[in-house]
């Protein structure tokens, strides 16, 4: 995403919604036509430090690029964010990236756009998106799971979108997997986000780089230094065909299975569907996910099906 | 339970349902009047070996034990097991305890008794049972956590019971919380079940022991051998200031801890309710749990509270 796009395609129908997508390092705006056909997309990078008023400018930049130069009616504005937020309140509890906390962002949106505003935990726009999207049948149960720098989850049950009493339902991400195991961004010891999410990826190469230099050479190579590694430059190293790099990925998958067994016992969806950056990213990771389920899953819970997300990127601001 | 026993109270008002528990060591049957309110009791001892026919004999004489002398018309029999079933089949897939796999349970039943049978994980029953229990106002969302030989759960999102797609939503002593730990009955590595529960307790004691025997004297002394440590000697043990046993439950209560977060980050429920022969027996698990998840669950779901079950042994029956 170089810079903000606009996309207009002929004949759009109303009622038209606006879905934008706060990540940590990027926002992206689409606009919705009445049948949920995605008719315009605009986006730009931001940092962490741009504050809440260079974020807002980037939102605008974004909307603006969705909406052309004549403006069809908005009906509302839909806004995903990585982080814990209160939908009924319309306010971010919690945006560990950007480190915003306790923000009345709608009430600002509102303000600022004139459009009615809501707030979702990204995870949640995504698995709505994807359930959304999904049809003959269309499942009553749906779990998505984001894999990008952080984890993330959210779950349609029943045919819909439960958040549970806080909100947090689906929050898989700090969850234990490796009781009193590697400390996560979170306070707690063995989340899953600190095995399998992109920084915890990087951080996992780095240490096992200390221990192997002379294994991890190529992989050292690439980055340049032990604090340049990334999740990136591990996919690259590993898809270079580099042995040290493929331990580092084989072990990430050996951790998702993992977590893909749990999901399938506790929140048994029908389908499991894989998002963010990481999931295509990570080599055969639906394979892998599948193949651990039907082999390890408790009897019924072993039918449950993995897929990639049909909308990838788009999924969060589509939702 | 010695032997079965009838409770009848005055003036119990219709329509009557009657409640079966077929657990892994016992069979327990309430007659339950129209508003709820157990009038009856029965049950009895069975063992894995008195198979199909044995468990049903001990059944029918919970249920006689129950109705008494003069029988009250009874609308439908609901029967909860300690393991996975097809709930709109009316089959059992798996009750590990008993060897039970793939019984068309509910139509033996029916043919047996008369009544309309409805068959129902023994988690989901409980977690039904309290849920209807409490109010003022009732929770939206709770979650029950099942701790016995085995360890299961069930969760009621929204108002409702949750089954997922194939029927195990909730199942999360078969998780992982610790990656290529333990192995499990369920053939995984790492269970919850495999760390927190009543036979895992007593394999772990046993490990700990062959490790430092002069430290577990006390403990093999009550036990007899090392083959006769069970859950309940080490918590008897533990009861009569043993260090040894002090050590063990310590270590099962961080793991529970574990487990505690997770279910307030995943699930998300207003209310934890912790039900089984072992939850009661852990001394203190409600304020370990709660505290916990104070500390350590996300912000949002930092909130959830932690309760004994209100119906101890008699909420599956209950459900």
């Amino acid at each position: 995403m170089p810079s903000s796009t606009s996309e207009r395609s002929a004949r759009p129908r109303g009622p038209f919604a606006l879905g934008v997508d706060i990540g940590g390092t990027k926002v992206l705006a689409v606009l919705v036509d009445g049948r949920g056909k995605i008719v315009a997309h605009g986006g730009h990078r931001i940092h962490a430090n741009d504050g809440v008023d260079g974020v807002l400018g980037v939102v605008r930049e974004a909307i603006e690029a969705c909406l052309g130069n004549e403006p069809p009616p908005v009906a509302g504005l839909g806004v995903g964010l990585a982080g814990q937020v209160d939908r009924r309140r319309g306010t971010v509890h919690l945006l560990p990236n950007l480190g915003w906390r306790d923000l009345p962002l709608a009430r600002r949106l509102t303000r600022e756009f004139g459009y009615p505003t809501c707030l979702v935990n990204d995870a949640q726009a995504g698995a709505y998106a994807e359930w959304r999207h999904r049809s003959s049948p269309r499942p009553r149960d749906l779990f998505l799971l984001t894999l990008g720098t952080g984890v993330g989850g959210a779950a349609i049950v029943d045919g819909t979108l439960r958040e549970g009493a806080h909100g947090s339902l689906g929050e898989v991400g700090h969850t234990t997997i490796v009781s009193g195991g590697r400390l996560c961004h979170c306070g707690n010891r063995g989340c899953v986000e600190a095995y399998v999410g992109g920084w915890a990826i990087a951080d996992r190469a780095r240490s096992a780089a200390l221990e192997s230099p002379a294994a991890a050479r190529r992989l050292m190579a690439r980055a340049g230094s032990p604090e340049k590694v990334t999740a990136r430059t591990v996919l690259e190293s590993y898809r270079a065909g580099h042995r040290f790099a493929r331990s580092i990925v084989d072990e990430t998958l050996g951790y998702l299975a993992d977590v893909g067994v749990n999901l399938a016992n506790a929140f048994n969806p029908e389908v499991l569907v894989l998002a963010g950056g990481l999931a295509r990213a990570l080599p055969g990771a639906d394979r892998v996910l599948e193949a651990a389920i039907r082999s390890r899953a408790l009897p019924p819970a072993s039918r449950t099906r993995v897929e990639f997300a049909a909308f990838g990127e788009d999924a969060v601001a589509l939702g």
